[in-house]
């Protein structure tokens, strides 16, 4: 016979996982990267070392995301030289999975994240958030941290991410970390190293179109169009081809056509061959 | 400064996983319903308590996985019979999240499982697996459980998480158990309450018309058009509308035309209002 002591019938999803899952005394954050690490993922790995007991760094190029081949082939490998960089940074774990092991089959299961992977980057690289969402759900679900690190860089990404937490209760605080940038304000990518002297020359022009639109919504300019205009007209010339510069509400990545709420000008261009991306953070109270 | 110990540098999933998160000692089980608990959620929940140290109900009627409004509207809710139901058989927790608790806000995000969810109850239901398969990913990040138990009645269902939880390597073993009966055969299901006695009397024909398409494999037929021929024949009486009668591969859920591998043949049909749905399982042996 079973004991007359009460089930326990409980409503909230909060209550559920306090009776459940009681706090971690040894707190795991996952870094998830696709390696050529920079001080970029430095700075997560440093932040991810001082705030939790035990960092795992995930290193894999995801085929999935990838929406052009060849962007995916000559996407840097440097495992040997990224091991030495998450020790130096604090890290604990690596963990570098082969495509065979992260997609043993041919998957059937993908993540949709709708709105928020529409435009910007959604619009420009078909598949590529549903690819990201898909494995950064697999990464976590094979790592089961209680943070993950990301950086802003990627902005829109981010975005997607959290989204899908929220959506999907996956039990993983997302924890954003500010844009590195070189020197001369570009910021710092896997990718920059496919740019030849004189493309990296030019490559800062993106961040100094974005601090251009910056000073002129400090004067006072609100409208996305004519903001738009004039960021573009910086970016001009020769060896760059804007893909998109666009005005976005932070949080739902949705084009606005005033600055009101917290924003984001986020941009894409070509430098010859490769494909850079940045952005910066519009506060509402500007 | 870093201790000199070296980084740990791990390739595959089962590897990273031992590291980080050896056994729970007091396993939890989860069983997904949304209620009108019958014989065959009982049938889970004590093969649960008696696996598992820890049994979480949930109930939940899902609105994002039914196709058909007046279907979610009229969808049996008894919480407190349920209630007792559970204790009664074993379970520690029953989990009843309100509609607003499970979806603050209209979701963007959505798991869609390819192939598996296409034929079947996925022609006849639009969107019926994606809701099903995102809810369920949704529970299993509230429970985190270490099992979680589903009836072979839901066979496709059945397939779709098997699939979803492979392909996105969720840390959740998934145990099938058998559809529990009636002593006429019919499969018991939370809809068969809306049956009128008359309606009632004729539902065990869907049961009976799998049995004859088994026995006739049994005496060695093995083309799934002649067995869906013969079953459908002996369903053509007043009363019954068959939506679809199909043999397809038991893993793949792909429709198939010779009896090879392990197959399901599955039946969905309206008798009245009502539709009823059942399967058997056709092992490679045959």
């Amino acid at each position: 016979m079973r004991s007359p002591v009460d089930i326990e019938l409980i409503h909230t999803i909060a209550q559920l996982r306090e009776r459940l899952h009681p706090s971690r005394s040894a707190p795991i954050a996952l870094v998830p990267t696709m390696g050529a690490l920079h001080t970029g993922h430095g700075t997560l790995i440093t932040k991810a070392a001082t705030e939790t007991a035990c960092v795992v760094v995930s290193i894999f190029v995801n085929p999935t995301q990838f929406n052009d081949p060849s962007d995916y082939q000559r996407y840097p490998r440097t495992l040997s030289t990224d091991s030495e960089f998450c020790q130096r940074h604090g890290a604990h774990i690596i963990f570098a999975p082969s495509a065979e092991e992260m997609y043993p089959e041919p998957p059937q299961t993908f993540v949709e994240v709708g709105a928020v992977s529409e435009h910007l980057c959604g619009k420009f690289r078909p598949g590529h958030f549903r690819g990201v969402a898909t494995v950064v759900l697999k990464l976590f679900q094979i790592v089961q941290p209680d943070r993950a690190y990301f950086g802003e860089k990627d902005a829109q990404q981010l975005a997607v991410i959290q989204r899908m937490v929220r959506d999907l209760n996956v039990p993983v605080e997302i924890v954003p970390a500010p844009t590195v940038r070189e020197s001369d304000g570009l910021a710092m990518s896997s990718r920059n190293q496919h740019l030849t002297p004189e493309q990296r020359s030019i490559a800062p022009l993106l961040y100094q179109a974005l601090q251009h639109a910056l000073s002129t919504i400090e004067k006072g300019e609100r409208s996305a169009a004519s903001l738009q205009q004039q960021a573009l007209a910086t970016l001009a010339v020769p060896g760059i081809r804007v893909e998109y510069l666009e005005i976005v509400d932070a949080a739902s990545m949705q084009p606005i056509e005033t600055i009101q709420t917290d924003a984001r000008i986020a941009i894409a261009a070509w430098v010859g061959s490769t494909r850079l991306i940045d952005n910066v953070f519009v506060p509402a109270c500007h």
